[in-house]
């Protein structure tokens, strides 16, 4: 039979390894592919498109994508212009601001962005966490002007993080935050934001200051004289419209226009029949007057120094961090729908840029929402234009009528926010992650409870710790299984798995499925140790007297996919423990231990025997560095296949004894 | 040509897997496997053996072994006196107290211990950092007495948290201090020890407080004039003959009783001379009256509560783990030289205990230390009896012998330091780092300037961190490699690695090496259709009318040892890129795209396709949990190898197209 040699990858200096290590660790796209021998002029042209995408898409632009585009941006606007005063007023924030964080964001994003779909402005969670946090230190009703300060200073600091993450290419970051965790999160969050609107829903006062389930649902039924049954009636009518008007346009994605109007629609309508009842006089509260005018500069506003500047860099710090990972969620979610591609880090930098612009222009934190995105998609956006009418119609809205909104009660934005963010709690991928992974699901679950009960950030630190610990875990802990052959072919693999698989006796064949470094190594040594007890007992325990005893020991690397200097010394160590127990096995046994080979084998091949099998590229080059030392390379313990392996080994032992015969 | 069914391993409830999990976490070498099926007495025998060892080989003890033990006990006797003097000194503890801790915890190891090997006592880096953590809360000058009581407190604590790690089965946690930190951290903290006795060498009275490199090398040069010569000179004579005596010691393992016993007669000679020519009044000090008397009790010196509990905890914590290491690492050593097995955990318990016995009678932090256990070894110890033999010596020498220890002088206690500690310089194991791994060696250069100019604590840390983040960077970014044929077989190989490999025309097969989850199913994702591309780019280069399209991509999951929820959503993005891919092709392109196999194809299987080959176990069940959704574990796209996915999807094409024609 033939026996293929294992080799060595092609030598590669430590410098030209680093260089490919930092390459696909930091550029795995290789965005600057496209460079590659293009002349001079080619290449600005393709960098200007590269930096702004505008410019790629824009000489194409056509008059039948435009029609799309209009559509579906003022579908948006519509959602946009309520959804940014509710969502202001979540951050505390004056309900203008979130007009005006839905005018200039947008425009920056069409130049710079590279999604289709995506729909730019205030999103509810980062609102939240915003609003939440910035009120530790400072309160919004007694000092609004220091707390709005504070919020275009944490605005500007998340986006210099996005920006910087994706300029320094790390946005590999955000891909910690696993998908279990953000479903989790965003329940949570959802209910932690619909939790706040009790107090527009039942119109109360006096409103907690705590996020807590537990807080607020005991100031609300410690509060119940505040109800009043005016704002619950009117809040309970439209929610149930709202709620009505989503699920229509989730059934049925052509009348996606049902919910999407039905916001602006519900506006309208309560606005209406506030003015005409006069119901600002019973017991209904209102927006109130409204400042006219477009975004005024406020770049004079931002804090880069002051006693709250440590604050202002955290919240920034975790609100820019869980907006970007919603844009780019979004982006890449509604990208794999149409078939194209969005680079993560190219994104990163836009939705950076557009907040650091934005917060000196009157602009809090602001990224792709999810349900606008959606709404955005299905009222058939074609590219980024449909931001540029939405941002046209929020400016029309600004400048013109403002002055409209002044009677629109609180309780209509309360149901607003409650029907958007119900869609975040998405029970079905929950049970998919319970069918699939439990521990996925408890990592869910941690971050959810946490969200509730603890804080936002408190949640989803635990959520990604658990998640870390457990691939950490897994290094600590690898698999290691008996490997058996597969009748009537060369293929090898886990009898557990495989029942027809059998092993072949006087082999112990284990597949090691991690790497192997300084973390596992003791485990592994004392797991395989156990491997090797185990065969013998077994053998033992079959009394057979065809035992032939632990001969070779043979380890499947083709999953080892890189080791490193205590992983080297596993096989030095296991080496000699494997050769020590042929050696203890007495010459006298012999005739009765190898019967199985119907032979009399030489004393000095009783010697059991380590045989490594198909070493990857860097896992064989470190043994041969090793070698030296260890002699762990020669060709005779090491082999491509399990298959090769056991029948050379066999027909060595054959050869042997029948020789000495 | 016979194909193989991929199946799923059999059935187990979530329960279950838990329980196996945590098993092999928890107890990865099954201690209470030999408990197994026996009569309930011989359990309580085999019960008491396993916590107290000296039951399992107390009974089979002879003359013959006793006779060893008694040469290796006196051996380390002659070594731990002096070294126990000096290791108190460098603790800033009395020197007493060195004897005292050389008394009490050998007696407890002998009965608690499961290695034959190790020789017990105070060891020179966990004095280091004892002594210069509690001299940031407390001078030892100035508040003898406290300190004192802050040492006993700390070692209670350690010991606590040694036995609890232990106990719980959590001993895998030192394995994170991997090879490369170690050599790294003791390199740096011998500098570090050495530098300390400059003040016993020069004869320096008022030495800096602190510990790095820079503030002692400054300070020692600002503070000439206090250089003493017959302090020097002294110093440097009996350097020199330590360094000797060590050096033979080394080279001819015969004359181990040369540096054995090197110390011992260092301090005798020195101390004659001293005491003949009245050193101590010609600038030569001494360590001056030492009490008699064996450890006096001291658990009423325990401090659980007070301004200094944290420090306690701290210091007790950092002591603990890095004295663990060193005893742990020292008794898997020779256990390994032996070939008998140490229990990690075990031993944990056993090293703690003895510390927290310690600590109520007068003793600090203790482990088995490693120059005295090579003494020890080499001086042919067979059990534990010689740890108590050198108990009895110490004890004989505290009853009887402390007034000889008057006119000692410190230098000579400095000397034999800087021989113990220059033996933890591992130069050569450096140099083996550097050649099998460059990142490890980073590994060990941080844990070493760490030490030096840092903080041993922050070098250790450092370290540590950058293991782990390599380990995590790995999973991050886990290699993708595309395999190719190795002609006249069915096996499929990287096709970087192997030369003689050759790629299957409209096949890209790839090869995923780590598990697929939340940290890396983004970096996959793009990098797999960066490979498509690449593929595709390439065949277009070659230009040939044979080219064929990408028709499979065959992802090789022989490495992907587990799977996430994440994890299986990257298939099902993939088989919808690779099936769109299919269909872009226009079916006018269709003749020539395929001539490779001299066939037209019917349109509907234009469609690439995707196909997976031998899942393992885990991953292998979730793909067919996650299956009513994605339909991604049907026969015609999972196959056991490589081989047999090729040579039947071939097949499957020419049938397709032989029927259409």
């Amino acid at each position: 039979m033939e026996v293929h040699k294992v080799v060595s990858p092609p030598h590669k200096s430590s410098f030209q390894k680093l260089k490919a290590r930092l390459k696909e660790t930091f550029f795995p796209d290789d965005p600057l592919r496209q460079f590659k021998g293009q002349p001079l002029k080619q290449k600005l042209v393709l960098g200007a498109q590269y930096v702004f995408p505008i410019l790629q898409w824009g000489p194409n632009y056509t008059l039948k994508l435009l029609k799309s585009d209009i559509v579906s941006g003022l579908t948006i606007a519509s959602l946009a212009i309520p959804q940014g005063i509710s969502y202001a007023k979540l951050a505390n924030l004056p309900p203008i601001v979130g007009l005006y964080s839905s005018f200039v964001p947008p425009l920056v994003y069409a130049v710079l962005g590279s999604s289709r779909d995506l729909a730019v402005g205030p999103v509810s969670i980062a609102s939240l966490i915003m609003g939440s946090m910035l009120r530790q230190e400072v309160s919004p009703s007694k000092d609004p002007l220091l707390f709005l300060q504070l919020a275009f200073s944490s605005t500007f600091f998340a986006g210099l993080f996005q920006a910087s993450l994706g300029i320094l290419r790390l946005g590999f970051i955000i891909d910690f935050l696993s998908k279990a965790t953000l479903i989790g999160f965003m329940a949570g969050a959802a209910i932690i934001v619909s939790l706040q609107q009790l107090k527009a829903l039942l119109g109360i006062t006096n409103f907690t200051k705590q996020m807590g389930l537990v807080p607020v649902l005991s100031s609300v039924f410690h509060r119940t004289n505040e109800w009043s049954w005016q704002t619950i009636l009117m809040g309970f009518c439209f929610l149930v419209m709202l709620l009505v008007a989503r699920h229509v346009g989730m059934r049925k994605p052509k009348l996606f226009w049902v919910s999407a109007g039905a916001p602006l629609a519900s506006v309208i309508l309560s606005t209406l029949l506030v003015f005409a009842f006069k119901a600002q006089h019973h017991g209904i509260s209102v927006i109130g007057k409204l400042q006219e005018g477009l975004n005024p500069p406020s770049w004079n506003m931002l804090h880069f120094h002051g006693s709250h500047l440590g604050l202002v860099m955290k919240t920034g710090l975790i609100t820019g961090i869980i907006s970007l990972t919603e844009g780019i969620a979004v982006g890449r979610t509604f990208a794999a729908l149409k078939n194209y591609q969005v680079d993560g880090n190219k994104e990163m930098i836009a939705i950076g840029m557009m907040n650091m612009v934005g917060s000196s222009t009157s602009c809090y934190v602001t990224t792709g929402a999810f349900s606008r995105s959606a709404v955005n998609h299905n009222a058939g956006a074609k590219t980024a234009v449909s931001n540029i009418i939405m941002a046209v119609t929020v400016m029309v809205t600004l400048l013109f009528l403002m002055p409209l909104f002044q009677y629109t009660p609180n309780v209509v934005l309360g149901a607003i926010i409650v029907t958007a963010v119900i869609g975040l709690i998405d029970v079905p991928a929950a049970y998919y992650i319970w069918k699939i992974d439990k521990f996925d699901f408890l990592v869910m679950l941690c971050a959810f409870f946490g969200v509730i009960f603890i804080s936002v950030q408190e949640g989803v630190a635990i959520a990604v710790g658990l998640s870390i610990f457990k691939v950490l875990m897994q290094i600590t802990r690898p698999k290691t299984v008996t490997l058996g052959n597969i009748p009537g072919t060369h293929i090898y693999r886990n009898l557990h798995q495989y029942k027809e698989a059998a092993g072949v006796p006087g082999f112990l064949i284990l597949s090691i499925e991690a790497p192997i470094n300084f973390a596992n190594t003791t485990y592994l040594n004392e797991r395989i140790l156990r491997w090797i007890e185990d065969y013998e007992a077994e053998e033992e325990e079959e009394g057979n007297k065809q035992q032939s005893g632990l001969r070779f020991l043979i380890l499947d690397l083709s999953a080892v996919s890189a080791i490193d200097t205590s992983g080297v010394s596993l096989f030095k160590d296991l080496r000699k423990i494997v050769e020590n127990k042929g050696l203890e096995a007495s010459t006298l046994e012999l005739q009765f231990r190898i019967p199985f080979f119907f032979i009399l084998l030489s004393s000095d091949c009783l010697e059991s025997q380590l045989v490594l099998v198909n070493p990857l590229g860097e896992v064989m080059e470190k043994l041969q560095r090793a070698d030296e030392a260890h002699d762990l390379s020669r060709p005779d313990c090491l082999f491509l296949t399990v298959g090769e392996a056991v029948a050379s080994l066999l027909s060595t032992v054959k050869g042997q004894s029948s020789s000495h015969v």
